[in-house]
């Protein structure tokens, strides 16, 4: 009896709370919607919009009338082979800004990139970029996409694989758009379709009906942990705004000159180029032993600089740098250490004059990459924009051989201490820092 | 009923076997021995011989009159501290050899290293040294001894422990003897005492009563396998006398100068001091992959030479040595190479050029020394004299980053090879190999 009861309780529970979901489009025109930007054509019939391509028009969208802040989309997509498109969620378009071109979150639809999140006409880069193809998309098909959006939370799924999940607070709200990618003056693209069906959006009680699998988060909050970081350990290693928890490597408070905290960036000032002759190397004021640790940094031009750990700075109290193993960074093209060292030992995300790195992705020196050193006891990585390049085991014969051959001959034990302090180094080129996180382990 | 008659016939059995001991002293007095080269005095009371130490008498021995071939023999002794002792068997004395000193195999008596075995006045070394204390001995106290000898092996234990476990064949028969140590004119250990009971001796059907818990086996009858490592696997590498299995590292046949077979031995000849220059280094006929590597050599003072492996003999076909990773033999003292390289990298028992060997026990320029290498897949480790002292991973980035700093930077994916040659180095110095053995893995 108890147990019938119970049941019904659910029943009517479940009943009372059934997620309400409303159309985006009535299948039979476009009333609610409005086309920006290009000339492509957008059509409804059978409750299906197809978008067709046209040469020589730029990006056209066909805009939703209404804004949408926190949100559940679904919608059925299919696009013809050769063809880019996008669906635009939280997006805005001014006169003022970029002469009315749409802007804001793209959920990509690109073959396997399908289901990225791409930040159109406004810091024009993947904020989430499947590096590694989720396996979701069915080429030719029917695709059927969802997008959660809800706070900083942006996380979607295409045939209910977990594509992306991006922690970013930019823009809390806007229209939903339907994208015809511009296909310049390529006539074989010509005439090409993408369509949408079954497009309906969810905004009561959205927290509650979120997907509980998920894809890895990528926080693009600048200088903040996520409380999907927070849960898992990580903490900022610089708040991005003072210099709490530095110091000079061979002072006991933070240089007074050479490094500048602006707009969530920690800058090495231009110097002469010389190792720590300007304001000098800042370590951490902590100790750290077994740990994650990922600095964001940009360089100029033929810049060195270096990210250390296990840096014990009473080791060296004279010139140059303080003694720690190095994740060199350089700008390889045009700074001539690159070519000095040993087979590469002095590039960037090398273990400096010990290991060289394989080399990864192209390096862009206009933008921000991210240094990864990965501590486990012995056990070593380093990974630059998430790709292995460098790994080794210390603290054994052969790590003691190779210490022995390179610049760290002379300095006891090089390496092998159990814990140390983790240093930025100031090479005397400028040099920009932000998103310094540890996790320990 | 049939399981009774076989319990029966199992019960007559055992009588008709019963193990038949004879006792080596009537408990009484000394009938049946004899005393050999010393003065020091042996007595005989309630069933127990004692034998008392005496200054400025050489070693003194108390000899059966009959001679043993296979026996097993079993006594307790007891002897007070700082006294050394020992029982011999299938030992000899003649006027013509040593002017009548007793000489042959001897069961140690020595604190913790008793029931080791020492080829007394003969080879004048330990056949079996207890490196690892088998924690056997009961100091001042009783302790029941047994030494079984039968054919080639010859095998000790203390109080049940296993000791030694020889595998020899110098001396097939002699007799049996109770030692008092010489203690030259040492007053301290004047009148101490050693003190045998209970010998007795079993020298029919002694293959049924060999006990089978044993300590592991040394070989050391030169350029054999035993019956025990041929069961591990243990291959010889060189049959002691051709040069079967080998052939010169750039030529198609075994070296016409250079090298000599005699006694037993391979032997370098002495040449200008240079690298290959004279006979050539030598390479197995074989590939080898995962294996462990053994080869007693005995340098000359000042002398060079090498076991190499994972070599490429088409690699270097100019001048110089063939390549390969190589174990280096050096006399350190006095070979200059030896203060060469970095931090010790060209020493002993070193791989060469690239990994420091850790100093292990004395070198002793007049004996043979044993270089163990053993390779599983790209673990790697060198032995010396049984000690470790290299060990590496291959196949890596560290070990690639430290080839490209040492002399093999140029050759192609140095020491990387699945598989690869042996070779025995001509640097042109006299070196002896003997007992080159190999059990692949």
């Amino acid at each position: 009896m108890k147990n019938i009861l119970l049941a019904l309780v659910f029943l009517l529970s479940g009943s009372l709370v059934a997620q309400e979901w409303t159309p985006l489009c009535n299948g039979k025109n476009l009333k609610g919607w409005k086309k920006l930007n290009g000339n492509a054509e957008f059509k409804v019939k059978d409750g299906v919009i197809t978008g067709t391509s046209k040469m020589n028009t730029p990006n056209t969208f066909l805009v939703t009338e209404k804004n949408y802040g926190d949100f559940i989309l679904e919608f059925d997509y299919k696009v013809d082979e050769g063809l880019n498109s996008g669906v635009q969620f939280r997006s805005q378009s001014s006169k003022e800004y970029n002469n009315g071109k749409v802007y804001g979150y793209q959920f990509e639809i690109d073959g396997r990139w399908s289901g990225g999140v791409y930040d159109e006409e406004r810091r024009r880069d993947w904020l989430y970029l499947l590096d590694k193809d989720p396996g979701a998309v069915k080429n030719g098909e029917w695709n059927r996409a969802r997008i959660e959006a809800v706070g900083s939370s942006i996380r979607t799924w295409i045939n209910g694989v977990a594509c992306t999940n991006l922690w970013d607070d930019m823009t809390p709200e806007g229209f939903i758009a339907l994208q015809v990618h511009s296909i310049g003056n390529n006539s074989k693209l010509n005439g090409k379709t993408v369509s949408w069906k079954d497009i309906r959006i969810c905004t009561t009680n959205v927290a509650q009906y979120q997907t509980a699998s998920t894809a890895p988060e990528i926080n693009s909050v600048v200088n903040t942990i996520s409380p999907t970081e927070a849960k898992d350990g990580w903490k900022l290693l610089w708040d991005g705004k003072t210099s709490e928890g530095w110091r000079g490597a061979k002072i006991d408070a933070f240089p007074k000159k050479g490094w500048v905290i602006e707009n969530g960036l920690l800058k090495v000032q231009k110097g002469g180029g010389g190792e720590s002759t300007n304001g000098g190397d800042i370590v951490t004021v902590k100790k750290y032993k077994n740990f994650i640790l990922k600095v964001d940094f940009k360089i100029t031009p033929g810049a060195n600089s270096g990210v250390k750990y296990f840096v014990d700075p009473g080791l060296n109290r004279g010139e140059g740098s303080a003694i720690g193993c190095e994740f060199q960074i350089l700008d390889d093209e045009k700074h001539p250490d690159a070519r000095k060292g040993v087979k590469g030992n002095r590039t960037i995300g090398s273990l400096y004059d010990l290991i060289p790195a394989t080399k990864s992705g192209k390096f862009n020196i206009n933008k921000f990459h991210t240094a990864t050193v990965i501590v486990k006891d012995n056990h070593v990585e380093h990974l630059l924009d998430g790709i292995k390049v460098v790994e080794y085991e210390r603290n054994n014969q052969m790590w003691n051989a190779l210490v022995a051959y390179s610049k760290y001959r002379d300095w006891p034990d090089f390496g092998n201490a159990t814990e140390g302090y983790i240093l930025l180094q100031d090479h005397g080129d400028e040099v920009w820092f932000k998103n310094i996180k540890i996790k320990e382990l």
